[in-house]
């Protein structure tokens, strides 16, 4: 890297260029990562203590190599740019293309059963991504909160897999496509909800956290996996949309209800509790950024690629996709598996988080809905995005395709 | 390749010793790809015109150049040990492993609804591989013929697509799991066949294969597509299966009206014929040996390993792929899909043909049904693999795990 | 009788004195019953043996005594007008009254699915009731001949009862309504059709007429009953009907074949035999008049009204009255139940039958069917017959209603 | 009535003479309807003012015709023995041998989901009958109370009936059986509850009673409405059966919420107050001897025999047996219409209310249920009534048939 960035030789490098260099890359320098790295080159002397000694503005090779220490490969790839994305810039400007025409869908309706959502300004639109290696591309309303909603059902089923277990949790959630409508009341043959993507198989998702402690230490739990997921970001949360939730939630107290009634609850788990969680979970609010940070960390395997920290075992991703990819989009799944080929997961917010498996994470969001319930905008990018590259799941990498595209390395 | 074999440097190899280290990778000299570039060297003098000054016993490097001219990108895959299973013997040793474990199981019952059926040896046990590089392995009863089956049906869909695309074959077919057990007389919401891997689509696909030509040239058709799918060889024809079939093909007959009532079938196409077809193509016989191919040709994006020939384009396979994964093994597909992560196709007879897309295709045959209709065997085969190999669709590649390992070349 | 006509005590009566106070009652000279009794005094000399002293103009009341023996019951009734329906005159102007007002309904579409109905006039309207006492009415186009269709439903099931008793019937055939629509390839939780008034039923009762019996003997045992349920009135057929019903039968193929496969047909039953003999019953031509002897058969407990024969037994009409006032209907059948609370059966050509049991038979045909298949000039007529006379199963024989009459002798 | 009494022409005739005739005609002199005609024999002078002077051991004809003034048509059915049942005493001897026959089976299992009804003496069995004379028999635990459980639907479908009407109550819950299990979570297609006898229609009519009422006053309506069906006499509340009704719930839970949020329940009603109403009914108790009573009141057309106090309108009792008919016997309601043919009710008590409209009431009670949870003696002895009577719906009453009776007055 030091050879890439010094290509005249002059013996030393900036911290300007390092910068620069990253950027190209997609890399954000205050992503934690990144920040483990070079963050202290940004810093006055006090507030460092280890490399007071290196010039930011003239960095020798031996310097360098000080700073990069026990992130060689990480760095090579940088220099070398053989990312998971190489040539950053243009997949960017062909993703911009996409979130442009896609932006022009005015199609569908912001869902209005609470008025939280009802009164959200529909035009708005914010795409992230987060690929594996940490690089992000962050369009439209990237900044704005908005609420997970369904999107929370794969993280809280995935923190009871981690919790208890493939069995345990599999003895109380089907894993199955229902073929169903997804608020149906109705549970399959063994009398459980078909799976966790739908509100019967999430709210026994919710009963399987810490079902013997208090709520609060429960809703923490969910909280500081998100925090974890966003690369270390806090999610915000609507008390207003809990509240709504809670009002207009007959369904999910008809589903719940019946569950008890058939004994489909886990044992020492209380069915209102549970309920509550569930609700609170649908209210968790974060930025398309920080949700892409989410979906790249099921990308890489559990880690986050903004901090390299594990979070969810690898079972419990491969679990968590397998069911995205079959569950993840409301009446609409078999479709979208079949026509876009990812794991995926919708929200009734207009929230949408992709997953490319290795590669990276989307988060879309724009609340206009289709009639199945999906942004609509989102159901478009996803299509445009599988046009033009290859990324469907059953895509073959060795043969080339006219029109279509493997941008990731090799 | 030369230099692998003359390690001495005596300045010439032999035949022999060529095949030995093609049969080491796994590959077969009578398959014929190889044939195409090796075989002369089995043939007296007067069967070969171009090559005859070359001495099989004596080859030198320019004669060695000579003969793999156009093939170098492959056989120096093979000198180096990089087709996409390296150490081929080592990974046919553990597949052997798993085999005999599994051939213990004695459980489930042979299919009794046809006398041919009825009176199989319920104990054969057939397993053949073939990778996309056409590395092969073969154990037990890989030389038995047995009935196609179900695993008719994602080869006569993919006759369909090639023959109408995806638009129009799915104009008449869904794409979705049934949710439905998956002999059901029932349709989707817009009155069509769920998809092609349950009877009613299978018939909906024989229906599309050159509806208006003579049965006879229809069904020649699917036969030649099979005998390219498995490397030339020619496919056989068990007609008392047929009969049997269709003398006890009362549900096929119930769906069959059913959506011509509902005007489901294809226009110009004619229901009896199309059933006959549907007859017909289950009672296609193949050895494991071939199906492997025919798997591998799906696992190598339509193109056959054995003779590079293209038989179905990129867009056919990838759709088979999808469908197979989430449609593949009748009321198990679900939790297939969950547990082992590929795309199959089960047949009545025992059949098992396995995907591991860009790596190989598996074929297994064992009579034995389980309670759904699945090869016990075959299921059981799948799991074990699975446990021992990153296998899984939702397997990550980048990261290790213990105890299961990624046998594929990087 | 003798007194009533001869009120002046002239101490003789004539023909035609008795033919009109016959007339008066609702009954006609022409029909068997009254032809045994009163016939003779229309034939010429040579053509009666027995009777030939009397003089029809000059009938002494011993003449009429001798005349009328064995009949004193009958004959009394009808003097002292305490026949079922007294002041039929009456009664049949209020019944004419609704027919008026329902024969300006022209809302409803014929049937299409056949040439031969499709281009029935479908301005047609008919009614005819018998009573229990042989008193009749028609009205509209009751000499048209109109396809039975699915009124033959019962009349089949009625002879299957009659040839196997109540016990095996139902071991082939449920008892309930299905909740399903009339005619869904769906059977009940033991693999039987839901009831005999559907296809699926239907055909099981075809299939229990004499199945070991040629075809054409065991339509003639069918042919043969509907004569004698019609007072001797041989019934018509169409072949055109037959012909197009079986070309166009894909869902009756599709049921029957559903039930062959799991085994709801009767042993030594043939499928194709009892499809061959469901169309043809369907064929069966009547005019309303006849048809109206045919429900008043149903209501006088099996016993034909115009020639005293007994043709069913009190079970077998039991049931039949049974399952036509949960099942006759259609999907409509459970309103119908509810709101007009009669036994009746609708068939696709228009036509109805209704059975006000211990009363009456009422036919109606009118070809244009609401959304549902029923006659809608006969659902129409059937609502005006209950809010006027208290013919509903429920209602209260004991307490007056205002508005709403019980014509019946009591 | 006198001379039947005074057959040795004394000219008068004694209070016990009198009261044995009532009694042998099945009469209870402590039943208002009586009471209020003879009772005053039996107070002191003091008691009485009117008739003061007539000395109930010595009643002239003249003094007799002062006391039957204005019920002389009752009063000649009892002398001439013309009430609904003649040769009462006959008539009770065969329902006793029935009564004990049936009292021999000890097949079925009490309902155990709440502890109240789980501890209650499975050996228990009574039964009482009263015709629309108020001709009554009790046998076996007729004292004792038990729970109305859903015999209490249709009571709460008639109050709603008589508050709005036919039309408007049905704007809310359907009229026809669901051929779905009773407690399923389903509506029909218009997203309301299939008929009021299944307990999503229950908790309906429930919401339709008062619903801008407080709770104490609708339930205060219903307690009167028993009170007036029972004759006067005041239902039993068993506290302890409504809190645990109320805590196992959730199925009902279920199907409430589920109504909500689908809009099912009717304008200003509140889902809780509606459960609670239906679990208070479901809390009423009851003994036999007034639930004849009650059943008697459907069979007379809304007018309680005991009191000649018109209760319910001719419509509202057309309504209700209507769709107890089709659908009171929980899964068993078709098989019963059939089989036996009358408008029954029963409950999870082991409670039956049958109902042989313009004959009689009968009320069955033994806590035994079979697997479809009606009362095993209470089926039992439906069966072998209407193998001894002519009871069924469907019986000819003309002609005569071996080994069944009509034994009411014609």
């Amino acid at each position: 890297m030091f050879q890439t960035i010094d290509h005249n030789n002059k013996g030393f490098i900036t911290k300007g260029q390092i910068f620069q260099l990253l950027e190209k890359r997609g890399l954000n320098t205050t992503d934690p990562h990144i920040q483990s790295i070079f963050g202290f080159l940004n810093r006055r002397a006090k507030d460092t203590k280890i490399q007071t000694k290196i010039n930011p503005e003239k960095i020798t090779e031996k310097d360098f190599n000080t700073i990069i220490k026990n992130h060689e490969n990480f760095i090579n790839k940088i220099a070398e740019d053989t990312l998971i994305i190489p040539n950053f810039h243009k997949f960017s400007a062909q993703i911009e293309a996409i979130f442009k025409k896609t932006a022009k869908n005015k199609t569908g309706k912001v869902a209005t059963y609470i008025p939280q959502l009802a009164q959200i300004d529909p035009d708005q639109f914010a795409l992230s991504l987060c690929t594996i290696d940490g690089q992000r591309l962050n369009l439209g309303d990237y900044n704005t909160h908005y609420c997970a909603q369904s999107t929370s059902k794969p993280i809280n089923y995935a923190i009871a897999l981690e919790l208890h277990g493939t069995k345990k949790v599999h003895q109380h959630i089907g894993r199955e496509p229902s073929g169903k409508s997804f608020n149906e009341i109705t549970l399959n043959k063994a009398m459980l909800p078909h799976n966790p993507m739908i509100n019967a198989g999430a709210i026994i998702s919710a009963a399987l956290i810490h079902p013997n402690k208090p709520i609060s230490e429960r809703f923490d739990t969910i909280m500081k996996t998100w925090e974890q997921l966003s690369g270390g970001q806090k999610p915000g949360y609507n008390n207003a949309i809990y509240n709504s939730e809670k009002d207009t939630a007959d369904r999910n107290f008809a589903i719940a209800h019946f569950m008890r009634e058939v004994g489909a609850f886990p044992p020492n788990s209380d069915m209102k509790d549970a309920l509550d969680i569930y609700f609170q979970s649908c209210s968790i609010e974060l930025t398309s950024h920080n949700m892409a940070s989410v979906a790249a960390t099921l990308a890489n395997g559990g880690i986050c690629p903004l901090t390299n920290t594990k979070i969810f075992n690898l079972e419990t991703v491969k679990n968590c996709l397998s069911l995205m990819y079959s569950c993840g989009m409301y009446d609409f799944s078999g479709e979208f598996a079949f026509t876009v080929g990812l794991p995926a997961k919708s929200g009734v917010s207009g929230a949408l988080m992709v997953v490319i498996p290795g590669v990276m994470g989307i988060a879309l969001w724009s609340p206009r809905l289709d009639s199945i319930g999906n942004s609509a905008r989102g159901i478009e990018f996803c299509n445009r995005l599988i046009e033009k590259f290859k990324f469907h799941n059953y895509d073959n990498m060795m043969i080339e395709e006219t029109g279509r595209t493997d941008p990731r390395h090799k």
